[in-house]
């Protein structure tokens, strides 16, 4: 079976492996604050062009996504996602169980405009209601989004001036960062992700890592007392050099760039060979995410070698599976999937 | 000005007052035990044909519903509710307080069905990442609902067979209960409610009292620890015996029929005066509230002598407002409205 | 049965009665923000020599407690308090279902010292494990304390220069104000509490009103959006005008003070005759709440005239009870009581 | 400088990181449903003498105390721990953000009794006021505990029926579980534990993993959808099999065991030669975590080339310091330590 269905199946890029059995008899203080974890800290500013941004570290995207929010927010205030959003989606509560509602906006592919914020803004504080509502204070959006699909450049920079008009902070989940900042046609970067949003992420489990999330906070005014935070929500890894080593080997010699271009660069393979097959898609996704639309027997036939993540039903016959490519997609498989679809449409 | 913006304008039908005076200086336990919340939950359980029930009074609403709501889902469970739910819109997150996620279901007047129902659970049920998404485990509608509509006694039974197939429970805010009872062509009583909700209340606050809102459980299993949950959630009314002597009054002779059947007479003599004129409505509404739609300037006209609560903007040059009646609506004014309106339109 | 249990055991003073029936077809706007209410505001701003505060009136305690101690925290600080304080003990964990740990000070009388708080804080920062632990930012005391016990000017002012060092906000529970206000050698006025605190209350259920309590923030940059946090909490009364009708008829002509200083009459007519008659006390009270202690046989004796709220054991043979006055209180039953326990002990 | 202060200052244990490397092309499914999680829970119900348990895996201790104890309560209900236990001091407050209060019980050692569990259910239960406080419903323990201590097996007993009398949950934190079941004189085996508490877990963290922690439920009633617990905590861990290949190294061959015995017996060869030497101590642990005291000169000393973990002022001129060991603590830096404590005292 070869598994296309997420882009977290394998394990590290070795380079991490060898550094953490490098490291492995160092004695460091626990919770982050070693020196693999400056340095990384360090590399990640400059990479990010921010050399005064605020960087830390979690496990997990779930786990940093409800700690943000919840330290972003006042608890009457709520966050603004595309109703696809994974906040709203796919967290199992997560952000609620802190006690703030995800204010949902209508998507078609997991993106969200500018004019959305604005009027889902004005339409509160227009309502003689106000104060039986929840506060937007806060707006959510990933990049790339759970669809596949990118913000430019010049939407992100509306999307920013939307939420300064609104007083509201623009929070930017990047669990899947690098495979948006090798996408096709892309022209948004680290520097422009911390300059326009007021707190980021830089995705490491699904990029190379076994795990972990690297916060960037460009507005140093939201991340006083974000490690209380971190400890609060269980997300204080003891031994905290884990996510330094990680982050260090990716950052220190562009190895995070590398292995995101590698798997767009199947993404594309395999996005192009689909269209020449004439296969469409649910979304037309420029990332590492691809979400063809098989008949349902064409589906069944390929699942008995491969492995996707059923996305949804389209008509009586057919259905959208997502195919993911990451860091570590070999192109023999992929060039034997493109080959049996080929047979099979 | 005369006010027809809610169904809580006054104060109190005069016997309560009464008899609040008549057991001023009585001298009884606090909290809920004393005899009047005895005697008031006797009547109560009687008037809905459940001598088994358990009843517990809170003070108001929005208490009501998160009281209840986070007493009956444990943690990870979510709670289904058309979009426009008083419990998703304006209670300003008190169910996310709770840590729980409203899960809204499309409606266009307040209602939602038995198959929205099943189909939101085996969506939740069959999707391979149900784990990674809050588990529907109950429901939340309203009778009559935000929008005025009513639930007809064979829509609420589909209900209770879809919570039945999909081990949900039912639970009916009656904020307006007393209005609904009353309604046009209503088939729908007191021992519906309660035969086919798990757990509902009966408003008080809009219905004859200074406030206050009766929760009953058919469910017995349910109601365990009810007591705890009310006093942490700030809704221990220390002189509960307020709370006894209000729907004692209301229950003892069928005040709270009597006074329902005159707001609901007034409130069907606005919709079939404004029918008779001509004008559009937003909501077919057959209870309290009337959704008419004017003209702005007839609307700015109307509103130096009237108040309504005004509701959404219908077109360039309408819109729709909100029309309620009461236990304490004087038909002079009802009549002084019709004839503005009249005169306007 | 006289009852001696707690000082909420009838309704409400008659003006208050009088004045709810004499507005009760006024019409008014819901939730707080009605002339009564205003007047009420402008009164109370009055008596506490504030007139820059902010004042909202909610329902009762517990409520109040956790609206105003959520409002005030980020989500990883808590609370100092008397071990014994309410929200330690008697509020079901309405503090830490906000989220917020209520932070223990010793205390054998109800009372915490300048100097309990300076070491709180400064062995919290002095921590090397600072962030894994819950950060004080808030200080609560009751006035008077659960105890019946005062603090003095003093006292207070120390308290307040300890916040002032450590950076915390003080909040002081005035549940039972009234009665600290005219009690035996007080020295702390309203407008001392107002000065001294960041946000206090004004407690209305014991002391005269049918219930309300009303918050008074000093420290406005704190109320921000504070209504919000009432409506979330389920503390935003529909018919919020009864909370200003009674305030403003408790605050228009002293009635506030002057049925505080009927009770407090009363209670040290008792204080001083028990202490005549020999009888111990576990705590010496100079407020309305007395703790005499007795034989167990003289308890069991007296329970059958009279109730009184059961403290603690004391030794094999003797038991504390607490005995409250209130506004209501009869000075008949106060003579009855006291030529019965004269009898027996 | 050599380290003391904790037991987790490196990596993991060779074979650990030998069998990431083996498997890391491995194509998984991911949240710990891969074979390697499976294999894992097999040994560890082995272990257990458990075959009907349940057994997840979370990454780290604050994270599983935090969902195992929300899980296992209802809102108004609260756990007993030690007031010295792990979720009352350091955990920022991750019980209470789950709306959870700790009920503290006194501890001088790290370690509570039966009888006080007993007798705090029973104060509960007696009070006429319960319903006003939060509802004890489990008892939190870690073995060994926050001070090095253990409980005997007979104590366990004791405690186990202390609960089953009061309806109790027992939960034991056993994130040193290893050094617990090697300790001088222990007689509470893996079994034993599995056996006495509804749940428990062996901590991977301090006992040769990177992370990780084993929850091991014995009362299966209490495991349902514990899942949506771990998911909604943040705690699902993307690349699951992490954990199950850890695990797995840890418990195919004994290697738990192996590590946990090497760390004992350094920690008892300090503990003899301290007490040799006439060091007092401030517990007496028969566990990892050694607590001398020391004249604060000598500390000075000794921190030149050793770090400790700062425990209290004990005087004016001695001060307590946690000294551990752990599976990766060399012979030779015991040795060195000795050597320089012996010369300084």
């Amino acid at each position: 079976m070869l598994r296309f269905e997420s882009d977290y199946l394998e394990g590290a890029h070795p380079k991490i492996l060898e550094k953490l059995i490098e490291t492995n008899f160092e004695q460091t203080a626990g919770y982050g604050v070693d020196d693999h974890c400056e340095r990384a800290r360090e590399l990640i500013k400059k990479a990010c062009g921010a050399p005064d941004a605020y960087v830390q570290f979690l496990v997990g995207g779930t786990q940093t996504n409800a700690t943000v929010i919840a330290s972003l927010l006042r608890p009457y205030e709520g966050v603004l996602s595309a109703v696809s959003g994974h906040i709203n989606v796919h967290e199992t509560g997560a952000i609620e169980a802190t006690g703030h509602k995800v204010l949902p906006l209508a998507s078609e592919d997991g993106k969200i405009t500018a004019s959305q914020i604005e009027n889902a803004y004005s339409a509160h504080i227009n309502d003689s209601s106000f104060e039986h509502m929840v506060k937007p204070a806060l707006v959510y959006i990933s990049q790339p989004t759970e669809n596949g699909t990118l913000y430019s450049k010049s939407e992100l920079e509306a999307i920013r001036e939307a939420c300064d008009n609104c007083k509201l902070r623009l929070f930017i989940d990047g669990a899947r960062c690098g495979y948006g900042l090798k996408a096709e046609n892309n022209d948004v970067f680290l520097p422009d992700l911390a300059r326009l949003s007021d707190v980021f992420y830089i995705g490491g489990t699904k990029v190379g890592a076994l795990f972990g999330e690297a916060v960037v906070f460009s507005n140093k005014k939201l991340c006083e007392n974000f490690r209380y935070m971190i400890k609060r929500h269980g997300g204080m890894l003891a031994k905290g050099r884990l996510l330094g080593i990680q982050f260090e080997t990716l950052f220190e010699d562009g190895l995070y760039f590398e292995i995101s271009e590698h798997a767009m660069r199947l993404a594309l393979k395999i996005k192009y060979a689909l269209k020449d097959m004439g296969v469409n898609v649910l979304f037309d996704s420029p990332t590492n995410q691809q979400f063809p639309i098989f008949k349902d027997e064409v589906l069944q036939k390929l699942s008995e070698k491969y492995s996707f993540c059923y996305w949804c039903r389209v008509d009586d016959t057919h259905s959208a599976v997502r195919i993911c490519t990451s860091w570590a997609t070999k192109e023999d498989s992929v060039d034997a999937l493109l080959e049996d679809i080929r047979k099979l449409v």
